[in-house]
């Protein structure tokens, strides 16, 4: 299965690619910049010659993609996932965004479709289907490869077969996936990034995590 | 230390009272109705001879307590909390409250003041120190003594002391304090209530809880 990994190019991006990538899946790291795309994909592939990845702009990777992961900030959303909702079509698309306000710690920006999930959703139409995930797991975890991950990550979406897909991909790459429900539940998955960040910077750590308990 | 809680007949109140008076606090369980809270106190006592426990009006409740849990619906709070503004002074006002809309899985409500917490601080004013916490602790678990409590606990507010007296009760029925941050994050924890409370109805669970991993 080919992932393709719009905005790519971030922390969280780059995390998602190399496990992913190590778990076997062909990487399409996407940025508005193919050349920037052709950087870090480099850049990634020279420290893991096992991973399979390939830099290039955000449509021509969404095209090529069989599963869409969105790593774009909110206040790019409007303008990048208009531009893909052609390239999308039928596809599973996975949004991790966040409409983060920064301070100490952060909270969340109110969406007013509920959630940037919704958002996304709203702007692609009916005929992808938008799962919310990867909200709860570092971004700097992601990227440290000798580090075993752990924890959970919830899985929100309007699509069972969907959710079961992105359930999968959790798998593989050491997270357990939980249904938390419908799209719309999103909007608290959201919050949890920012809480985590929060309290990342309160404890001094760079990788809280949440597991759920008695489940 | 005396704790008081309001609104204490229901599930999170009956819960809590058990736990915290077998950890030897002393107990004034408060309602709306005096008889009610004398019924609840002389039914637990029944079954618990080793608490400590009387029940009592809230405002009288609060009135003899040194430490106030508020555990009253959402729509009685500008009601409740008003009688017991002068109650409170002084004192530290530990809220569990969440504006929570009913459906599968549940939501909350968008309270105007950002939090029930922070609409709570805002009646009571600053001559008591709010603290938001055990949002994510299942009042089912709470009230099988036999079972183990297990999980963490998020604690919000603005003062530092009121949170660590709130933190050490919470350790002592077997939950891991954490520290959130301010009392506006506690909008995430009410937040998280409502997730819980979706996934135990989805996994057919009672007592799903949370924990923070590598911190």
């Amino acid at each position: 299965m080919r992932i393709s990994i719009i905005g790519g190019t971030g922390n969280q991006g780059k995390g998602l690619a190399l496990r992913l990538g190590k778990a076997g899946y062909q990487i399409l790291l996407g940025s508005r910049s193919k050349e920037r795309a052709e950087d870090i994909a480099n850049e990634l592939k020279e420290k893991n010659p096992d991973i399979i990845i390939e830099g290039l702009g955000n449509i021509e990777a969404a095209n090529k993609g069989d599963l869409i992961i969105l790593t774009i900030p909110y206040t790019s959303i409007d303008k990048t996932v208009l531009e893909l909702r052609e390239a999308v079509k039928g596809k599973v698309v996975v949004d991790t965004s966040v409409a983060l306000v920064p301070g100490k710690p952060p909270s969340t920006k109110r969406v007013p479709e509920g959630s940037v999930a919704q958002k996304i959703n709203n702007i692609i139409g009916d005929e992808a289907k938008v799962v919310s995930a990867f909200h709860t797991i570092s971004a700097h975890l992601l990227q440290e490869l000798n580090k075993e991950i752990s924890g959970d990550t919830l899985i929100a979406g309007d699509d069972q077969e969907a959710k079961e897909i992105v359930s999968i991909m959790a798998e593989k790459i050491g997270l357990r996936p939980l249904d938390a429900g419908p799209l719309r539940v999103s909007s608290i998955l959201e919050e949890l990034t920012s809480l985590l960040i929060g309290m990342n910077i309160r404890f001094k750590k760079k990788s809280i995590g949440v597991t759920f308990t008695n489940i």
